[in-house]
């Protein structure tokens, strides 16, 4: 997507190999008007799909996520990564491990809000290790749940989740995909865009 | 709002006297359709005002954020409750408690996302205590920025937050506001819209 892969040139700090911070657009402040172009991108992905239901994970996946429920027109569910007072019953989890906080959280959505007969697009920001992608897709498959897809915001392509879920067979569609963080230089592989017209 | 009344009339749980849990469109599942109308009904009541950016808070506060922001052309920022490791630069900090996890949070912004030249709509899913915005607040006015109103989705009129906000000069504008939780039922007041045309 050249809007995205142009905000990431222009906007996008490169603090290490591995991390690239996008603090301007995406993880901290949000440009609305690229999250709205996001959530048209996947609904041309995903629109001949039959997807009932977007799940995604706090914080930084609701925004393009919204967008994207209100172009496919289902709704957003976002897994919280601690339980609230609120929040109590019927608990469908999973553990995930974050690479970039270094701490291991409990991921959870509400059993009422998922059942056998949804089809479901999972979408997070970025994808790396594939931590959340993996908890998420966890948590949607013991719901009984059908995982159409995963959409991804910005795919790290040089570690290991996108490979790995594809390897599984699962559908990853990434908006922007980075070959590599080197020398504070951000590279791009193209998209690749399966367009399952189901 | 009518049809957001008419959503947490229909949809809304009652947990207590205090604790009305709307899981099934805002705080955990949400409804796109329903954010697109509470972002156009923020732009119609601040669109007037010159907003530059709204300021809130992960993780319920962000959908309606993002739809403000895309209606009122302007960018999102929000606040982090805990710090993250590619969040660590010129940090705006504010100490949140919250009465419905039991537990105190730093809340943080980045410096770099907000100056004296602008002018804040803060935006919150609830406000009850009003311990939220009024570290919203904090953090805005720290920066140098002008607190020009807070937007709340639901204000439960019955708790001390809007109250004061309104007595300290900030001009609250809630899209529902809840007058009790007794008994299992929602009441609700009229909305106050002071539709300042600046």
């Amino acid at each position: 997507m050249k809007l995205l892969e142009e905000k990431i040139r222009t906007e996008g700090i490169v603090l290490s190999n591995n991390v690239l911070k996008v603090d301007s657009f995406l993880n901290h402040q949000i440009d609305p008007f690229l999250m709205m172009e996001i959530g048209k991108e996947f609904k041309r992905r995903f629109q001949a799909n039959g997807i009932t239901k977007i799940v995604t994970i706090e914080s930084s996946g609701i925004a393009p996520s919204v967008m994207a429920g209100l172009e496919l027109e289902v709704p957003v569910l976002f897994a919280r990564k601690r339980k609230s007072l609120t929040l109590t019953n019927n608990l469908l989890t999973a553990s995930v491990y974050s690479f970039t906080k270094h701490e291991e959280n409990t991921i959870a959505i509400s059993s009422q809000f998922l059942d056998s007969s949804d089809k479901v697009l999972i979408i997070d920001d970025f994808l790396a290790n594939g931590q959340a992608a993996k908890g998420l897709i966890e948590i949607v498959e013991k719901s009984g749940a059908e995982v159409v897809g995963i959409g991804i915001v910005i795919e790290k392509s040089f570690q290991e989740g996108a490979r790995q879920l594809r390897e599984e067979g699962y559908r990853v569609e990434s908006l922007a995909r980075i070959s590599s963080l080197n020398d504070g230089e951000v590279g791009f592989l193209p998209t690749i865009n399966q367009e399952v017209t189901a």
